[in-house]
């Protein structure tokens, strides 16, 4: 279990990790029913006939793993894991049944919150990756967190 | 029901709408305990006292319940709504239970493929408003759509 992180803790190119998870096609399907029915998602024999040449996970099934992976992972700021907003949210490749995901999380930059100068807002690149090392989801998050308290 | 959309239709200007959905306290907790447990997703108590204010929606919770309003939608591209990234995805305002969503999709620029000249990548501004037409979520998602066949 890490220690909770503040403003001043995450200096940039700071590395976090999380454990990992294994998906199979059952969990991918159960997740595409709720959110993103489309063949590609919730039909094998049907996806094989899309864009994705056979079942893969939603793109949103991804982050919301990546999500998990972060919160029960080293990354933990002070106040929680919370977003003001992503830039550069990119699938390079398709996750499929089989896969087990895991996260590094590398700040990239930080600066103090004009408006709120007891905060600060940190730039960190999550990227997910499969079993083989190859990304599945890279995001830029911009995390807003607490300053260490005086 | 729309028609299917194929990339010479989906020129700049043009919008589509979602239908809505409803978000009680009880769907915010079972995504929050799958994918982001955290105090101010999973319990009304614990998330007064944080940066929410009180509990509040995952934002992947949001972004998946904007995609099955997509996919059920009238934004409805040939091969399915396949995105290959997204831009500038903010969330300038909690979810709260009793929000009800929907989403407005409007095509910003779109452009054939240099590597791929039978498919073409359209940009769409997807907004998600609550029931008083407040933003909650706004993405720029670059979609692959392919052209009409000759």
């Amino acid at each position: 279990m890490a220690d909770v992180l503040y403003f001043e803790d995450l200096t940039p190119g700071r590395q976090f990790r999380s454990g990992s998870r294994l998906l199979d096609a059952e969990q991918i399907k159960a997740f595409a029913r709720d959110y993103d029915p489309q063949p590609f998602h919730t039909d094998e024999i049907a996806a094989a006939a899309t864009f994705f040449r056979g079942l893969a996970a939603s793109g949103w099934h991804t982050t919301a793993i990546m999500m998990r992976l972060i919160v029960d992972g080293e990354f933990r700021p002070a106040g929680g894991v919370i977003g003001a907003g992503v830039d550069e949210l990119r699938w390079p490749r398709p996750v499929r049944p089989g896969d087990t995901l895991s996260v590094v999380s590398e700040v990239v930059e930080s600066r103090v919150s004009k408006s709120r100068p007891e905060q600060g807002i940190v730039r960190v690149r999550h990227t997910t990756v499969n079993q083989n090392g190859e990304a599945v989801l890279e995001i830029i998050g911009n995390h807003v967190v607490p300053r260490r308290p005086a």
